[in-house]
């Protein structure tokens, strides 16, 4: 055992430990940004749930309408905080990680400097073991290496020591940073599923107070009274009255009657259409890579 | 106006809700779906940081490595309540959304049997218009038609009143399936969210009574103490001692240095493989479109 072993030795250590961060924090660096990016996905997967659900809104009846709107705009708030929550991992996050390959860059640097120092230490130290082999009575030379390895020694002293206090800061900042960013990552988190919980909530009373009896009665009205006020009992009595609608004139209903069949066959030729589209496929600016929005946020909140 | 023409705009009103129906249900179905599909990415993102999170806890001291696994913990314990989420989305949300076609098939069967029958009528009318108009005078065939245009609109009114009532217990159970489908995907996503505050407060605690001097103390002591108990400062003396080490007999100190630079250049050889691996790319397994699960989850909670 001796000191150039030692330092050897603790060089190792510390090495391990700047090469132990800058993998983990890499792959956290990653990780966290894939985290993201899928949060940022789910937003907008919900955002296009967003858009449909008032598009069907305009097709229903009032209650129905005004529910699936109140619904929508809800579902739409919790993607603001869903949002928020993407820049905020963004900004306290993912950002710090990316930024910590500067610290270690830093720290790597120290370290070749004290290799280069030591380097140096050892090659004195060979150059005096050779020529005591070689010329054990040259105590001149001898003695000027001695002084060269004294001098090479006394660096490889001091550097070693700023290399310990370098790695010491580092260790202490990596810690309080990892700790750091766990708790960011938990309160961000935090903070978009206690505002879920509370806009949910509200959704869940707007969907409870639907009356869809009212509806009913709207689609009822509708569907019996298309032309004025007819009698629903009419379509069900089966003996025809006395005035039977196709005692008309003869071109009149025949023309009548063409003109329902072609429209007949136009409202299939639409039905045809109606496939819904592949969300997946979406705009190709909902690339799933992306974390921009394409949805507008709600004015205030 | 007559019976045909509203009769025909009733029709029109009930295809018209069917169709409806039919294009807002499989777009909310697809893209419920793909709401679901993303959370489970996002499931699995998370998954992948737990068990990163498990690969830094065992290099690091045992202050950090407890608050890491423990952290690790809490982070896939949220991961198995957002699988409850997307079975659960599933089950109640996106299947009944699927089966949902079955229903419409039937009502659309429905609408086709009661234009067979309506057209049956419209052709006896027109045999009735054209022999007025060909033979007045041949009253017994007018008569044996004018039964069969009775009989034929008797049909229309009967199949119309089994249309009507279809038509209104689809719209019925529309809006109430409607109501449901929006319920349960709020409380599906209610109950993961306060899951999540409940997991996510406890992490948060977790972090905060972490330690960080304890392992601070630790890795000084392991860095200063490679081997045995060496004084600190020894290395920041820069007067070497008077029993050098170098001073040892030639050849095996000249062995020690060889191999000591052996050893360098194999960690540094190390520290070339380390470039963090793009989690993106990941496992085949784990593709985007897939909601299957690859970590298994925590055992109960």
């Amino acid at each position: 055992m001796n000191t150039v072993l030692y330092r050897d030795s603790q060089v190792r250590i510390m090495e391990s430990t700047v090469t132990n961060a800058e993998k983990h924090f890499g792959q956290f660096c990653s990780l966290l940004a894939a985290y993201t990016r899928k949060t940022a996905g789910l937003r907008d997967a919900a955002d296009r749930l967003v858009l449909q659900l008032l598009d069907f809104a305009s097709t229903e009846g009032p209650e129905m309408r005004a529910t699936l709107r109140d619904f929508a705009e809800d579902l739409a708030k919790v993607q603001d905080y869903r949002q928020a929550q993407v820049e905020r991992l963004e900004v306290k996050v993912v950002n710090p990680l990316k930024l910590y390959g500067a610290q270690i860059k830093q720290t790597r640097a120290e370290i070749k400097k004290f290799k280069r120092v030591r380097n140096n230490e050892i090659k004195q130290l060979e150059k005096l073991e050779k020529l005591r082999q070689k010329s054990p009575w040259d105590r001149q030379t001898i003695s000027q290496v001695e002084t060269s390895v004294q001098k090479a020694s006394g660096d490889t002293g001091r550097t070693t020591h700023q290399l310990e206090e370098t790695v010491d800061a580092f260790q202490k900042q990596k810690l309080k940073d990892l700790q750091k960013m766990l708790s960011d990552f938990v309160t961000v988190e935090l903070v978009f599923h206690a505002k879920a919980v509370e806009v949910y909530s509200s959704a869940f009373q707007t969907l409870e107070d639907c009356d869809l009896e009212r509806d009913l009665e709207d689609f009822r009205a509708k569907m019996r009274g298309v032309y004025g006020r007819y009698d629903a009992r009419l379509l069900t009595d089966t003996t025809p009255s006395t005035a039977v609608p196709w005692s008309l004139p003869g071109q009149s209903a025949q023309s009548a009657i063409r003109s329902q069949r072609k429209e007949e066959e136009a409202s299939e030729d639409d039905s045809a259409e109606e496939d819904p589209e592949d969300p997946e496929e979406g705009p190709r600016g909902w690339g799933r890579r992306s974390t921009s929005r394409t949805r507008a946020p709600q004015s205030e909140h």
